[in-house]
């Protein structure tokens, strides 16, 4: 099937029952509370535990240990993907689905950025729908936005704050001056962070979602691999207290560009100044800015994660089975997506830069560095030297005027050679426009 | 016809040839940079004047001097009306098309605050679309994300900057100091009001566009003579530059909310502290947040007018008509819209308040002013009061507590009474969250 009439009942299949998966069920209890055109029913689900306590009673459904199976269940008319990883279980659930012809509702961010082309492929060669808001941004509706309402948009930039582990913790970085260490224990403490946080403060995840975004809005196809991404584990309190006496804020932009050789993705930490509309995105919220033609600039805000915002976003998904024939998922046919630019093409840029570092404790070693900057060809806009303190190396951070990124670089190679710094400096681009 | 499939062609006829029309016809030229899943042909044309300089050539489309002659005519499939105004033409050629079975996509947010269960319940029958997304927010993709990506919220308040207008002139008082009636001279010469402001600079635009979210957001049925609708015109410059010293700014806030009894729609000036998400809104930008269950707040920021904006949304609709059946325009069919609660509501609200006035030149009269205050049981949270300089009236402002209007009403009659004020005082609203 492709989907149902307004008024028909669809009877879900649900692969995945962590937070995100117990959300769902406790908002399809409330269904005759919202504005969905049909019903829902829940035939089956699937988990990796049958007894782990969720909040919700799953004893009026049947138990699947293999989601797969649960995919090809003959009561069930559609399969909602919450497993999550870009192989394994969930790739096998949702490839099993679409080849049954069922539609597939997915917050899979990892598969998408994996495996979207062909699994893309497959769901338009069935005719089948693969929907996936709540892949990207939470409740922020951009995946349908992008491909539907801003069709008539020519786009030159997507950016924004994708994840909201790393926003959560840059921010309280701002807040308390804790060291980055301190913070990510804390937000694992509280829930804002994984006990195994690779995926977020790596970057990687914000790669997923950027490279989901690159594609509906310029019909680039997802290539993890060309994907530039730099995570925020390197960023010292330092660098966030110093960056903010210059009216600045660091923020882990993730971005996808068009220009005329073609499309750029990249994730890396990025000076915004504090009147640019990332600057006021605080705590774990999410933020998409979309640029281009004839529009100017779009802002969607909200919570990018957590159960009640992701599982509005299944909802809104599973409501536009009721609304018509399945679209390429993509927007544009998966065989039509070109290919990304390589993220080599990232160390090309030219841009001011943020440099933050710890001096070492010689005289002339602040002459040094402004030597090693001039001689690369690297002019100083600002420059901040705090006291040394009890730790013997004193914080410094500039500015510099716009040059290479390959001249910073350079500069960069030189001090170490000259053994100035006290650490391995922290080189941040600066977003060019407010 | 009820729309298209992907690849075929659509052929446009287009009512309204003013700067969205124009912008419209431009944004054609270029659809092959858009992400359109067919092909647009313009067939023809209508306006008030055939020969009015557009910028753009119109020599190659069929004219028409009657827009109801073009929605008929056979080789018109869809019919964009962009003629404005609440009844007339615009009103005509919409009702022609849909009886005609052809969907229409429109900006005219005034035709469906006053005609909008009439004219969906129209389409409906005929099972065409009717899409706006033009009408409310320039090319913030509002409607069709409250429509369909959202449905899956439960929405309790949709609220935000709906005129540019209004908040080009507030953000120019604040910038400036200058008059209310000087800035709206300045805006209209440099094309950011119109000639005759009223529709705008009275709430009125606004209260047209909160009425058509509120309808999609709640299942409400447009009902204008039940919103409470305050314009812009009486606010002070003092009000703006006192309000500032708060930390509060003065925004045209348009909202609607449901509670237990049922939804109210209201425009009017509000104060919203400095950290509120529209307090960042500036100029004639445009700004909608949606709060509800399970997603808490979304914000979506952008242009909310001019010729790009709109065509591009007027684009995003066009492209719809590609992707299967109509769907009924309010989300829930015209027939179940539900009555919108009476406007007197909105004087039993409880809020904290601001009042901005200038005093009598008399001794005595803040004495007087905080008596009457405090017989009608308001009790004052802040207070500023100016220095006369040479006008002789000295300005004030004060923040209440909580109180119930009512009683800041009757407080503000005996004040009138006593004639401590040189001017009508000001009684805005302070927006409670941050």
């Amino acid at each position: 099937m492709t989907g149902a009439r307004a008024g028909e009942a669809l009877r879900l299949g649900v692969a995945g029952l962590g937070t995100v998966g117990a959300g769902l069920l406790a908002l399809i209890e409330r269904q005759h509370e919202l504005r969905i055109p049909g019903r829902l029913e829940v035939s089956a689900v699937s988990a990796r535990s049958r007894s782990r306590g969720r909040g919700v009673d799953i004893s009026g459904f049947r138990w699947h240990d293999d989601p797969v199976e649960l995919a090809e269940a003959e009561d069930v008319d559609v399969v909602v993907e919450l497993i999550g990883g870009s192989d394994g279980p969930a790739r096998r659930t949702v490839e099993a689905a679409l080849r049954a012809g069922k539609p597939v509702v997915t917050a899979n961010k990892a598969l998408l950025a994996e495996h979207g082309v062909e699994i893309a492929a497959l769901a338009e060669a069935r005719g089948v729908h693969l929907l996936f808001e709540a892949a990207v941004g939470g409740a922020i509706p951009i995946v349908r936005s992008l491909r539907d309402s801003l069709s008539g948009v020519i786009a030159a930039r997507v950016s924004g704050i994708l994840n909201g582990t790393c926003n959560y913790i840059l921010s309280e970085m701002l807040r308390t001056g804790a060291a980055y260490a301190e913070v990510l224990s804390e937000a694992q403490r509280l829930g804002y962070a994984e006990r195994d946080p690779y995926l977020d403060v790596s970057g990687m995840d914000a790669a997923h979602k950027v490279l989901i975004l690159a594609s509906i809005a310029f019909g680039a196809r997802p290539d993890l691999p060309q994907v530039s991404v730099e995570g925020v584990d390197r960023i010292e309190a330092m660098d966030i207290s110093l960056a903010s006496r210059f009216d600045y804020r660091i923020k882990l932009v993730a971005e996808a560009f068009r220009d005329a050789s073609g499309v750029t993705c990249r994730v890396a930490p990025a000076l915004v100044r504090i009147d640019h509309p990332l600057a006021q995105i605080g705590g774990p919220l999410n933020a998409v800015i979309v640029e281009g033609e004839p529009v100017g600039r779009l802002t969607f805000t909200g919570p990018g994660a957590g159960a009640g915002p992701t599982a509005a976003a299944v909802m809104g998904d599973l409501a536009r089975l009721f609304d018509g024939p399945a679209t390429a998922p993509f927007g544009a046919p998966a065989r039509t997506l070109a290919p990304l630019l390589s993220r080599a093409r990232v160390s090309q840029e030219r841009s001011a830069f943020f440099i933050g570092a710890r001096l070492s404790d010689r005289p002339g070693v602040l002459a040094a560095l402004s030597e090693a900057l001039a001689e690369a060809g690297v002019s100083i806009d600002k420059l901040i030297q705090d006291s040394a303190g009890d730790t013997g190396a004193a914080p410094v951070a500039i500015l510099t005027h716009l040059c290479p990124r390959a001249a910073v670089e350079r500069a960069l190679v030189r001090v170490s050679e000259l053994a100035i710094t006290a650490d391995v400096p922290r080189l941040i681009r600066i977003e060019a426009r407010a």
